[in-house]
């Protein structure tokens, strides 16, 4: 693994550039994550449409700077709005982000995200248990830190896949398998908020818009979303407070304040 | 243009009327939609249902005093929902509203919104660059203050459409052609809350459930979701603030401060 | 009826064990609850999943301790992904709650509804209107208090059913038939903010993960969630604000005030 880091001020140009610019990011994605994740990528400057019409997914697409595929909640029509967004996308090298989301409890889905995966998705976000079940390798369902196996199959899976790989938890991992960075922070509080990783996925998606290193990318979305995290986790009495704190402080945080929380390593 | 304006009192007493009748409100709306619609409407003291399966929809629309129908997250099943709520809506006399969302985005939905105008909704509900599409007029893409010619071209398209139409933006247009009014107010932040725009569309169409002139009904609409969204603004931190406070303000909001708020002209 | 009640020991306890335990709680419910439904279960202790994919449900269901079956904006989807998942929930002796929604306003879901009560659920939590529906003795529309005859009508539902019957209201009444309890308490925001009720339906099932004597299960649920909807009112501006602080309570309310809060008699 070469050495290789990302500086503060990447992922503070990188929130910049998003506020500036203002991509539009297509999303497809779960039932339960539609409302947050709008309200998230509006929160940090970008312009989201939702719809999983596969007769409109096209056009919507077309006029998108990034695309969202979340797998939650998948049913026939979302599944054919994805072979015709993944179409579309690939076609225009517009980048986009698969989120495996729970493949590891349903077999159809975990078919599913193999296909996707071998359409060279720009980023794979996921977990640890959703990457052992594509890897195969299992045993990974239980909570607890990440190995240094666990690292070593990311590596492996982002060469073979041709995508990079952001593998989200205590601290996240972002690899394509020459280059990888670690970002911690964050806080506990986000795991009782259901879609706040649906919504980091899609976001992901806005990052890979203004900047054009996937890595860089997502390691600047995830330590940006750490930063807000901690400011809500910081206020909030309970998961309940959390939710609209952590997107008053995606849309409020400043440069300086992302900078100062920025673990990267 | 006939001159014409609407007094504070005919918005406070329309939302009055809403508190105290509470009226029954079908919304077929998008998935990023329809909790923040339910929720506003009950808030504001209407009671809605949001059901979109085909089969079901004439018996909660024959049972309501109002409908909306909002264009976005469109899919097949909406599309047959729509049309099955709309001839019970035209058959039974209810007043109901168009919300034509992101027809700028996409020709499928473009033509539907054309086919569903003809059926003469009470309001369409829209924005500049959704207006721009529905009329070919285009150009209007790009955000800034509306002109005249957009003030014109609402206008004629009231009148073309049989409909009273309500444009939205900083400051609201609301036109049969023969009579309009501008609506002043709000908050900035209002634009940062995904399906704000579409649950004031539902909104809309509970006032038209109490007040018989559609151009008043969408008017006090308007006045009274600035009022609140002023409110909101005043008190928030940020998006994500907004939307609970705005929510309490549409519940709590006094007479008085309605009143003290609307500025038509 | 046998003379009966339930100590607040028992909710103290049900409640912890929930927490402790984190029972996997699959949810087939309305598009304005998923959000909500998650959340609270989540906030709880419980861990959802909200597919209604039926191709998925099956191994779903299969991998959750309970499931939720709300009736809320039934679809033709949804309706097969029903028939998948409580045929998987029978089969393994999973526990099932029924939520009946809304079928006093459609024949078509009251039939559905019919046919689903005769597949035995382990808890139908409903409404008066519903119940009303349900045993077509109509005439319970209107708001109120419960009558002797309404309680008559559950206890005779519950045996005839098979199932518990919890119906909710300014009074809460849980009846197997030959054992009754009355749960008192709440908050009036509750009704003004939507979804609680259906996300109460779907934390009742994570309670019959974790208690078997189901009217202990019911009636603990409706005690935790009345003591949450206190703490959140107390605190409240409003419903907006009430929806986070509810969360927030359900998360962190002690077992002391749990205890303490719960009236059953």
């Amino acid at each position: 693994m070469t050495a290789f880091t990302i500086d503060p001020n990447d992922v503070v140009g990188a929130v910049a550039r998003l506020r500036a610019r203002r991509p539009r990011v297509h999303c497809i994605t779960n039932a339960a994550a539609v409302t947050l994740t709008a309200n998230v990528l509006l929160a940090a400057g970008a312009v989201p449409s939702m719809t999983v019409n596969p007769e409109e997914v096209p056009d919507f697409v077309a006029g998108a700077d990034a695309l969202l595929v979340n797998l939650g909640t998948l049913d026939p029509q979302r599944q054919a709005a994805i072979d015709a967004a993944v179409e579309v996308a690939t076609e225009a090298g517009t980048p986009w982000v698969l989120d495996p989301v729970f493949v590891e409890r349903s077999p159809v889905r975990l078919a599913l995200a193999r296909r996707l995966a071998a359409a060279e998705p720009t980023v794979i976000r996921l977990n640890r248990p959703e990457l052992a079940a594509l890897t195969g390798t299992g045993g990974h369902e239980t909570a607890g830190d990440a190995t240094a196996a666990d690292d070593a199959s990311a590596d492996a899976y982002a060469l073979s896949s041709l995508s990079t790989v952001a593998r989200t938890g205590d601290v996240d991992y972002v690899t394509e398998g020459g280059r990888a960075v670690r970002v911690a922070g964050g806080h506990p509080l986000t795991t009782l908020v259901t879609a706040t990783g649906c919504a980091t996925g899609a976001l992901m998606a806005g990052f890979l818009a203004v900047e054009h290193d996937a890595v860089v990318a997502a390691a600047a979305c995830l330590a940006f979303v750490s930063a807000a995290a901690e400011r809500a986790g910081a206020e909030a009495a309970g998961p309940g407070t959390f939710s609209p704190l952590f997107i008053d402080a995606l849309n409020r945080l400043s440069p300086e304040d992302i900078g100062a929380s920025t673990r990267i390593s």
